[in-house]
């Protein structure tokens, strides 16, 4: 009898395992990555150490990429701030959600609208199964009630809403003096840019010196605070963004001068979070992503960045205005490697449903790809092409390793001519990633290839109405 | 009796273990290390993953740099080839040993002279203590019997005595054909170079196609050989000069066009030699160095290399045309991370002479540092300062982050206007790696303290007689 029982028992408890196992077994399929997006601010291609740079020492970022995915061809949304951001959230180019304008190219704290409600963030998209969900630093997309990360699937909001030089205090600094050497004059009482924790401003003006770290060490508890659930953490650093501040800690420390150092305090956070992954048992299953909006700000010269071999920076389609790094770090799970397939920041929104197990939107178009059989298997995944929209227009399309420019024209704040080109510049971007050698005379069949693929874009485009536009 | 003898024999065991060990303690310390200088022609500081390049993939080269040291202000002794790489073995500026001219900038095939004999090689310097030495690849020192390396302090040579685009058939080939894309009517017959084993010449043409690998497997052949004795391979490809040649397994392979084939040619004969030297035991023991001789020969177009961030190329004083990837590796002694500290080839000779155990010549000036406190314990070494000739003229000089141009000129074959500058151009290469913001109007002390260590350097130079200048 006592045997039994037990076998009963024992029997019972086999039904139990295996019947729980079934029904937590799609649930855990579902919900156990966590995922955290680190988002550098005018960050350029050549600007980390893994990525080329010699005197700018990011041990994190670099140990995150040889650990993990080193992506070299993979791309931000938009050249500028606010449409790359509505991109990666979206993952929809900001011409269909109405976040790229012919009449401005990013939002100010005098724009009336921001991101439109009706607009899936990929923070609404991982709620869908119960992800915990907080956006911490620069928005960008509405700093209006209705257009903040909590009214956009978020759980949690701290940050600046837009870019850290907006409400510059009038008249007191020599703004342009940006252009030159760092200029000790600048403060960070001299930007109003009020801090925002959920809806409610609790700074005014946010101290900028602290802020990176601030971020970084939100990052920090809100991991610590929800480890035991599936989280979703989007970090974008207002930083390395002129004007530049840094910590004490930081002041001074880097041989790149103060740009170093706001970069080397940017990886000092990464470090912290990869700890904390790693204390709390879960590096295993998070994905870390880290990226930038748009190249460097050039015009700025030694406080803004550097596109490495790439041509041109923020603000125009040449390559240095929206190819970034790309690191993707999970350890067991993330194949490590080097990666040239193409990427964007608007594949994550497809990338992470999927390894979520959520479907994707129907009603919408999206430019959202699922990079998941490249980062676990190495196998190719299915984005072939990049489209370089300025502002609502096409300027250049990509296409396997080529390269159409339509239209060329010069950086942010040094805009210059715009060229529309009767016959296309064509690169092989693979062959010559500075963009030097034109091909095009050589092959007008690829010159065709990429026209029928922007062609068939079109076909299919409908724009959303422009949000930029209007101000107060 | 038996214990007492037993006993006797344990003492006198001890006493020759402990008297065999006091001779060999110093042996051990001078002879145990091995070294190994893989050479590249012509690469560029932006060709490899690990300094940034998007597209040509270097695994064994990135996991030099990721389980060594990375330095990223390492230098070349000169922006073309002869000069640069008499520097490297004799650990002098090559205005000293004649190495220099201000007639040619190379020997040529048609050219009288070469080293001269009173000059001290790496190896002679090595074979002091006992060394086994190889030179593999291209010297381009001298191609008569006495300036070869077998008259040079190797035991062995095998190798293309100079640039493997000399000899070239006359009349078959529209040589500058080249510096247009990748030109399939270009064979490695039309190049009629001799390839020589020790001083005697075993095949010419010498077969480029298959030469780079060639050149690996020889050093691979010659470490097994002499895995027992303490041993210095100078491995010195004749790629990726042009004309650019690759073996059948590499054709085609890299994104980057046939310039990647044969970096990722190169890279695998590095991959092979890691792994003898860890198959054998030897990787602990052996220190690895993987560098170039200059800059990237850019007028070439795609069939040069890039800089990456860095201006200009080969034959320039700007960044490009001297600063070069500078990878050590040796499992356990060397201290892995990226060091910005500068270095340059020609301190190979004081850093093996001192690992090695063996004084420096004091007959002559070197301009060698030893820099085995950074490579073993991250400590400063004594370098403070890069001289930047273009034959026996300085052009440029660094003193610590600063550079100051005297003179500058155009990259090697698109020479341009050479331009003396009445006040120098000056500029902080730490901060400013690109070379693009002159601030010498601001920093007169900067200038004046570079003035100064170059005045010190003139004051005691004696100008060896130029070895390049005669032709037949």
């Amino acid at each position: 009898m006592t045997i039994k029982t037990s076998f009963n028992c024992i029997l019972i408890s086999l039904l139990l395992i295996s019947c729980s196992e079934k029904q937590k077994e799609p649930e855990k399929k579902q919900n156990t990555t966590n995922f955290i997006i680190i988002f550098a601010d005018d960050l350029g291609y050549g600007d980390l150490g893994v990525y080329g740079h010699p005197t700018i020492k990011t041990p994190n970022l670099d140990r995150m990429a040889n650990e993990g995915q080193k992506w070299t061809n993979f791309y931000a949304g938009a050249s500028v701030c606010t449409p790359s951001r509505a991109a990666l959230l979206t993952g929809r180019l900001p011409v269909r959600s109405g976040m790229a304008s012919g009449k401005h190219r990013v939002l100010f704290p005098d724009s009336k609208n921001g991101l439109p409600a009706r607009e899936i963030t990929l923070a609404e998209q991982l709620k869908k199964v119960g992800y915990r969900t907080a956006a911490i630093g620069k928005w960008h997309l509405g700093h209006k009630e209705q257009y903040l990360p909590t009214n956009h699937g978020f759980d949690y909001y701290f940050g600046i809403p837009y870019s850290n030089d907006m409400d510059m205090v009038s008249g007191l600094i020599p703004y342009w003096d940006y252009w030159q050497q760092p200029n000790d004059s600048i403060k960070t009482e001299h930007f109003n840019v009020p801090l925002f924790r959920n809806t409610k401003i609790i700074e005014r003006p946010a101290n900028q010196n602290t802020i990176t770290t601030r971020y970084s060490d939100e990052a920090v508890s809100y991991i610590k605070q929800n480890k035991d659930k599936p989280f979703f953490v989007y970090l974008a650093h207002n930083l390395p963004h002129i004007p530049l501040f840094v910590s004490d800690e930081f002041k001074g420390t880097s041989e790149r001068g103060l740009y170093g150092d706001v970069l080397e305090e940017i990886d000092n956070g990464v470090g912290k979070i990869l700890k904390t992954l790693e204390d709390e048992g879960l590096a295993e299953n998070t994905i870390v992503v880290f990226t930038s909006d748009n190249g460097p700000w050039l015009p700025f010269k030694l406080n803004g960045g550097s596109a490495g071999l790439l041509r041109a920076g923020k603000g125009s389609t040449w390559e240095g205005g929206m190819r970034e790094p790309g690191i993707f770090w999970s350890p067991g799970q993330i194949k490590p490697g080097v990666v040239s397939d193409l990427g964007s920041t608007m594949d994550l929104f497809a990338t992470f449903s999927k390894i979520a197990g959520i479907s994707l939107p129907e009603d919408r178009i999206l430019d959202s790809h699922d990079l998941s059989p490249t980062l676990f298997d190495k196998a190719a995944n299915t984005r072939k092409s990049i489209l370089y929209y300025r502002g609502t227009e096409i300027y250049a399309a990509r296409v396997g390793d080529f390269k159409a420019h339509y239209i060329t024209q010069g950086v942010y704040g040094q805009f210059g001519e715009k060229i529309e080109h009767e016959t296309p510049i064509l690169y092989n971007l693979n062959q010559d990633p500075s963009e030097q050698f034109d091909i095009a005379e050589e092959h007008p069949e690829i010159l065709q290839q990429i026209q029928d693929a922007v062609a068939k874009h079109n076909s299919k485009l409908v724009r959303g109405e422009d949000q930029l536009a209007d101000r107060e």
